[in-house]
C-alpha cells in the first residue's frame, strides 16, 4: 500500500525542524564570528576554506540541471550558475568572494591555489557535489533549502564584519550584499520546487534527509575550519 | 617518456579526418531526405526521434558544465543550455523543435510523450549523455565538434524541406533557421576549447576518439530511424 504524501504544511514543518535543530548559524565558530571574537587569521582561514565551497556551488547546480529532464525547470535553476560564475560583462559570486579574500589580505592566487583548504572541508564539499550528481533532482534541490532557515544570517554577518572586523576593507563585502536579497529568492524558488516535485512520501522523506545531510556538511566545514584556526585546548602535559 | 603533443594543424587535421570519413551527412537516410525521397511518415518519424536527441542536449551540456572546474569556461559554455531551453521571455531550440513537429502534423503531446522513440535512438542518445557525464570535460567538449565538418548541412536541409516537403508548414522551420548561424558559433567555440585544453597527446587522442564516438552515435540514430520508417528489403520468400 502506498503511503499518502504529507500535506504541504506538514512537509514544511518537518523541513523547518531540521533547520531549527542543526543549521550552522548555531555552530560555535559562527557564534564567535558574530561576536567579533575571531582573530584575523581565523577570519582569513574561513574566507579561504569557504571559497572551496563557493567554487563548487555552480558545479553542484550544473549537476542538478543535468539530472533534470524538464526544460522549464532547468530554466528556473540555471540563473544560480550565472549568479555565481558571472557573465562576460558582470562578475558573479565567485569573483565577489575573491575580492572578499583580497579585502581580508589573502592574495588572489592564494585563494585560487586551494593550498590552505582543510581536508575535512574538501571532503564535505565534495560530498555535496557527489550528492547532487547522484540523487534525484528534486531531492538535490531540497538540499538547497538551508538558507530558508536563517534569512537574517547574511545581515547579521555583514553587521558583525562592519562592527568587529574593521581591518577588513569595506569594498570586500560585495558578496554579503549580493546575498542579502539573493538568498531569499533562491530559497523561495527551491522551496516551491521541493513542495511540488517531492510528491511521494518517499521523496518527501528523502528531502528531509537531504536537509539533514546539508546541515551536517555545513557544520563539518566549520568544524574543520575551527580546528585549524582557533586556539585549541592546552597541550597535554606528560 | 611523455609524448610531445601534436601541433594545432596536425590535431585539427586528425579531427577533420574523422568528420570527413563518418559524419552523418553521408548517411543514406540523410541523402534520401535531401533528395526529397522520404515519405511524410519517415519525415515525421525523424522529427519525433530526433526530438529525443534535442531534449538531451542541454542535459549533456549541463554535465560538461558540472565537470568543468573553471568558471571562465563555464561562462563560455552555459549559453548552449540557454539557447536550447530558452528563457522566460524567449523560447529556445526545444520549443522550436516542438513547433517543427506541429508543422509536420505531429501533435505536441505526441512529441513530448516519447512513445514513438526507437530503442536504438534512445540507447545512442543516452550513451552521449553518459559520455559527457564520465569523460574529462575537454574530451566531452571535443565530441561537440561534429558541426564543424558540415557547416552547410543545415542550409541544405532547409532548402530540401522548402523544395521537396512543401506539405510541412513554413513556420515550422524556425529551428533550422536558428541553427544556420548558431551551429558555426558553437563549433568554433568548441574548437578553440579543444585545441587549448586537450593539451597532452593523451587528451588529443581522446578528443579524436570522442569525435569518432559522436559520429558513430549520430549514425546509429539514423540507422534506427531508417529501419523503422523507410521501406525495407522485400520479405524473404520461403
Amino acid at each position: 500500500m502506498t503511503e499518502t504524501p504529507w500535506d504541504n504544511a506538514t512537509f514544511l514543518a518537518r523541513l523547518r525542524e531540521v533547520g531549527e535543530r542543526s543549521y550552522h548559524d548555531k555552530h560555535p565558530f559562527h557564534r564567535l564570528m558574530n561576536r567579533g571574537q575571531l582573530s584575523p587569521e581565523a577570519i582569513r582561514g574561513w574566507v579561504i576554506n569557504r571559497f572551496y565551497y563557493q567554487t563548487n556551488i555552480p558545479i553542484k547546480d550544473a549537476a542538478i540541471l543535468s539530472n533534470c529532464p524538464h526544460h522549464e525547470i532547468r530554466r528556473l535553476w540555471i540563473y544560480r550558475i550565472v549568479e555565481h560564475d558571472g557573465t562576460q560583462g558582470e562578475e558573479g559570486g565567485i569573483e565577489a568572494w575573491l575580492r572578499l579574500g583580497t579585502a581580508c589580505g589573502v592574495p588572489r592566487e592564494e585563494m585560487l591555489s586551494g593550498r590552505e583548504v582543510v581536508p575535512a572541508v574538501r571532503y564535505a564539499v565534495d560530498a555535496y557535489v557527489h550528492f547532487a550528481r547522484t540523487q534525484p533532482w528534486p531531492v538535490a534541490v531540497a538540499s538547497s533549502l538551508t538558507e530558508l532557515f536563517a534569512p537574517d544570517l547574511m545581515a547579521k554577518r555583514l553587521e558583525a564584519f562592519q562592527t568587529h572586523y574593521q581591518w577588513v576593507e569595506l569594498w570586500g563585502f560585495d558578496y554579503f550584499n549580493r546575498r542579502l536579497t539573493q538568498a531569499r529568492k533562491d530559497s523561495q524558488g527551491a522551496l516551491e520546487l521541493t513542495l511540488k516535485y517531492c510528491s511521494t512520501v518517499e521523496l518527501q522523506k528523502a528531502a528531509v534527509q537531504a536537509l539533514v545531510f546539508k546541515c551536517d556538511l555545513l557544520w563539518a566545514i566549520l568544524d574543520g575550519i575551527e580546528r585549524k584556526y582557533t586556539p585549541s585546548e592546552p597541550p597535554l602535559t606528560s
